[in-house]
């Protein structure tokens, strides 16, 4: 994956996008993940360290690995780990498929939201596995575009959704990942695989979802790939005006919206 | 909601995959539902009774009145309370919209699987409403039949799953309901609505859930309108059945099913 082909772009506006997800999310993707002092942990993609400095905070005594192909990436992960203050993580750029390290340097790895982006995420995952100490563990965090539901329903909004998905399978990456953890942490060869739905439910008694993950997360992800969506025929612009709209909508006082993160976990 | 209406029918397959289905889904939709001693609950809608004996089980000292539109359902749920051995339900036939009962007849009311099947549920839920005493509760189950979705993904399998939602529409029930739950109780008058929604995630780790769910019930339930379904033009026969074999090609061993139930409860 090269900076370019990252189908969300590195605008400002997606920095804060992510910034918002990741604190909304944080405790209902990461709550469980927890390890020990000591511990060599290995983040594989950690992009601008929205997971990153997550990951530190929960272990503050695990040292952390945490590498990314991209170095403008990389240089914002930093700012935002030293901002917090954390001491744990070491920045490294490299390529997930071709990482220097010596079989059996980590205890644990950890990706997150990074196999949706690549064209071959089993092969990644297998060749991450010799890195793992035996009895180590795999941890990975997927989003799932087609889990996403919404009341009222759209058809335009469900298209807006599918343009998404499409754009991103052109690049060569997986919006629908989530649902194939099991299968894929299993084909890659670990063992004890065990994969958790972390569902978003986001009605208008909770607000505070509602806002950052119905209007800042989702609805915005899809909204920023409006241009390139029009641009490429696949929706006119009034029909994807219409799609964003009624993604707004289902913000409403009498709106719904569903999402569904998969974790999985797996040992060498 | 005739008895000649309901989508599903009502043969022996049908009763039986009914069974499965409250077997394996019992703890996961009904767990958190037990009611007082001496309390009178309502079951509006209890057709052949598969909900009716977990909620009789889970509650044995409750009073509950179970009530359904069609006398051939009764004589089923009747004859199930009996082989349990639960002597805390009476059955009476009646229609949801005009029960017989004095204001503030029940300390609660329970619904399951029953909205779905009605073209008016936000009146059904009103008329309701009278029938509670002040405080009293309201509990409502509802699948969402667009919160489907499995890999390996199939365009036939969706086309399925599309023509058992477009015949239940055609009936005046809604196959996505679950994902409404929050307007519709809200909507009918109801205060402090809480809806929890309650995924099933079925992958080879978990074999019971598999063929009890992504086998005996939902595929199944899809397979059963396959007639209707063909006999209107809905899909080929060729394509119907390319969808049922990818529904159940789900349950193999690098398969993967999601479907998500809702419960909402409220207060009058």
């Amino acid at each position: 994956m090269s900076g370019k082909n990252y189908v969300h772009g590195y605008t400002e506006r997606e920095a804060e996008r992510l910034r918002d997800q990741a604190e909304t999310l944080t405790e209902l993707l990461h709550g469980d993940t927890r390890y020990p002092a000591g511990s060599r942990v290995l983040e594989a993609g950690c992009g601008t360290g929205a997971q990153t400095v997550i990951l530190a905070r929960n272990s503050p005594e695990a040292r952390i690995t945490s590498i990314d192909i991209s170095e403008a990436s990389l240089v914002e992960a930093r700012k935002r780990v030293l901002a917090e203050g954390l001491t744990n993580v070491t920045f490294e750029a490299g390529n997930i498929f071709d990482l220097p390290y010596e079989p059996g340097s980590f205890d644990h790895i950890f990706l997150c939201f990074v196999l949706e982006h690549l064209a071959e995420p089993r092969r990644a995952l297998k060749r991450l596995r010799p890195l793992l100490r035996e009895g180590g563990t795999i941890t990975v965090i997927e989003g799932d575009h087609g889990s996403a539901y919404f009341y009222p329903d759209s058809p335009c909004a469900r298209r807006a959704i599918g343009c998404l998905v499409d754009l991103q399978r052109e690049m060569g990456g997986n919006a629908l990942i989530g649902r194939e953890l099991y299968p894929l942490v299993t084909g890659a060869g670990y063992r004890d695989v065990s994969v958790s739905p972390r569902m978003v439910y986001a009605d208008a008694s909770r607000p505070d979802l509602v806002h950052g993950f119905t209007r800042l997360t989702f609805t915005a992800m899809v909204e920023g790939v409006g241009d390139d969506a029009v641009g490429r025929g696949m929706m006119s612009r009034e029909e994807w005006e219409l799609g964003v709209a009624d993604l707004y909508r289902t913000a409403g006082p009498d709106g719904v919206f569903c999402y569904t993160f998969f974790k999985a976990t797996g040992r060498k």
